[in-house]
């Protein structure tokens, strides 16, 4: 248990004069300080975004108390807005095919508490890395996907996150393409490491690509995912400098480390309630 | 003249509970819609710190008025604040020497806007750029400097600087250690840009000292100027991966391009009110 | 004029072994001492690419007999290869539209010796800066482009870098899509820059692209021209990262500071015979 | 067993003419195809460096008549040099204390097959991670330190290393400093990680430190160990942007990220003999 919890609200309405006063007089109202607050303008579409982190400790209201609470401003400015708490501990699933990387660096920043989350389950379409997960001590499931199976594995998928009560669901470099019910399933939720720097080399084979075309930088895309391929909100994003010396093999090598970087800052921006998606982009609070 | 300006507060004080719900309120309450708002604690030193910018469309006070009304909230918190206006036009001095890249990337970015502020003089201890400076409009001042003749030459600067009403002294690559009256004289308004990745490689020849050491990343430090040399708080810095094969003046080269970027997003961040020093470490706001 | 020159061996071939063996035993038997050697053995394709540096102090041949005497070599491995000396000096021809901030940076470059060429003639499409030429010294010529004078003005524009003798054409932000007649004229030897990361957001407005994607970094692709529009051989890129607090205009003024050093490094590599074409990609060697 | 083992010869001797075309004609003379070829000179001190990578596949001497025949290219020269082979599988010993991030990274990357080499032991000075190495199937030996037993504790690990025929240590973020025996032992065989950009915050807390100065970025140094602390011969480094927000935690958690990724750059170079140690610097061929 945190010492000092604290309370996280994240939200969005149309810009208004008035908006950063009236949630920091909410907030000082009920005996609350803010610890951080950050917040965001699109001048282009008039949108006002909004995270405020305050302290829990002396705060009047009962933590089920504050949305009723909150509702007023809610109704007055026309806010979407999501309430966490620090102390909350999501629930991670990682999905993986055969390349164990982005899940050994996962599970090893669980086990140092770099994490705030449990990962009760890994579910995979290859058996190889079942002894990678009882090392971590979490359920390992092997899930092989055929094109005539996919859509009846993906709804056992679905019942086996229901059951462990899922929150987020992390691709560890899983190699087949999710069907739209289970996309629909986990909105804004599922994270993607894909190996290129979207948009370019959308799609399979990106390191190909990235070598056919000659590039001096390749890089990496942390995304949700959406119903189109590789064209969800990006999360982050990062490069690493290659030369005409680096065969498709390098390129590979290289990215990994890349990946296993990219899809953790993602995981933990989500996870600490700092990411807000819009539209098909984000704001990621820093 | 800007269509539509803006005023930026900057402040700090001792963290306190309802700070920020008082400085939106006061915004508010005179009409203005805050625009961009950060705020960072120093959770260690307990201080509070906030760069709030608000329309001036549609503020109910004029601009004089504002320290006045804010003085209740600089009281009641114990405030130290600045307060400045997007349309404020900052007036730079360069000192310079021989290299002139600095002060060529300085003006150029200048000359197409890039920087909200007026260039009226460049002073140099040597002659050669005389020419640069009348290209761009700007007075030269060769003010030659040796150990006997420093002190009186300082004198003649500070009152240079004074009669051009100068805000912001940039130090683009001016080899002279300046005196502490001189120092005394712009608190917190002198930039300037070491050559190395400071703490390493303080003091004089610093691409000498790191290609003696055998560093495989040299890098580059914008920082206020205070009375111990190359000691002051940190604005900036860069880093670019040189090799065995870089001899010093490959380092000179590859260092005068992140010396360049570098000082300029230094004064750019100095003329947006983004930095607040405090202690010999600085707040940049994003 | 240099005081030691050096005479660079850029070739190319089918890979087969002795080749590293008789090209340098070529420089030493006429008492050439080999100060850099770099090799590259595409290994799908199967080419051997090499830059080889030595000493013309103490070489026995005139530089005029190099091509002849190494004729044999040439013959017996099919090789390509151009032959430069390090005392050459490139003519260079800058093309510009209303943005003058590489022009700025590759002349100031230039004033200072850091690159080994001359630059006699600005062509621009636009007037507005005949003064940055005159400052550094330099012609300066207002060719406008319209749909219908398009054809007639490359023409003029090929007799004007004729008239200059010039061997590299710089796209310093030149907007204007060049046609098949000029880009052929000027093989390997038109580098332009190009304001995104290279395959993605080629075409028009790519910080509008970018900033509509939602990218998280954005960067910018030096190349060499080709009939085929930002499809040419990449030499170098870069990039820098960006947020959601960017907007189009930051996007625009973060990638400035990328353009003007790629593709001062991309004209540095050309310069030094670093850059070897194969296909659609480079050998950039070290 | 690799099917086309290459072998790779390491060379420095005083810098002369006919060195390129000497090695290159013994290595054809015997049937062999260079590969790859690297060559430098420190033009300060004049000293030649050469990495030579040539097929076995129709190379006419035995791997162990190599070293005689090239003697006489070794007396002639002045060399000393090394020779590998490609399947040459180095032995690594990893020495851990608390924090396990770099040998989960380094156990995880050997298992995907990412390094050419055995990893029979891991030796810590804590007890926690015996089930780390028990996953990946190697031994783990629990040797706690204190100022009285540390003399007669390095004997023991000399002693283990020996025993499991070590040929390189990797210090995965070993938090004791090493006695001058055990340094002696392993020369230019120790490779460690300091978690600083150094020579900048040597010693003890650097990320402290780093956090009282207030740079803008952390860093990371891979080097070999000397007897002198923190001063050894560098092999790489890397950097992340910092700023105010950050905490010491946070500088501990982003470097943790460099520390794995570059110790395991730098132990990958060593093991591709990819690194020349002179002096107090290191050549990283590419």
């Amino acid at each position: 248990m945190q010492e000092h919890p604290t309370a996280v609200l994240l939200l969005s309405c149309p810009d208004r004069p008035g908006l950063v006063a009236a949630v920091a007089e909410f907030v000082f109202r009920h005996g609350g300080n803010i610890l951080h607050a950050e917040q965001h303008t699109d001048t282009d579409e008039q949108i006002f975004f909004q995270r405020v982190e305050f302290a829990l400790d002396g705060f009047t209201l009962a933590r089920d108390e504050i949305p009723e609470a909150f509702a007023e401003l809610v109704n007055r400015f026309g806010m979407r807005f999501q309430l966490r708490f620090s102390d909350d501990v999501a629930r991670i699933a990682i999905l993986m095919s055969r390349a164990p990387h982005c899940t050994y660096d996962l599970l090893a920043r669980w086990r140092v508490g770099e994490l705030r989350a449990d990962i009760p389950i890994v579910i995979s379409n290859h058996p190889d890395h079942a002894d990678v997960a009882a090392h971590f001590g979490v359920a390992y499931h092997h899930l092989p996907v055929a094109p005539e199976t996919k859509t009846e594995q993906e709804r056992t998928m679905l019942a086996l996150l229901a059951e462990h009560d899922v929150d987020l669901v992390v691709l560890a470099r899983y190699m087949q393409i999710l069907g739209p019910d289970f996309v629909a399933s986990y909105p804004d939720a599922i994270v993607n490491i894909h190996h290129s720097f979207l948009p370019a080399f959308a799609g399979s084979r990106p390191y190909h690509q990235a070598h056919q075309r000659g590039v001096k930088i390749v890089g990496v895309t942390a995304h949700y995912v959406t119903a189109e391929l590789d064209q969800g909100p990006i999360i982050d994003q990062d490069v690493v400098r290659v030369s005409h010396r680096d065969g498709v093999e390098d390129l590979v090598r290289k990215g990994r480390d890349l990946e296993k970087v990219v899809l953790a800052r993602a995981v933990l921006a989500h996870l600490e309630s700092r990411v807000l998606v819009y539209g098909n982009k984000t704001v990621v609070f820093g």
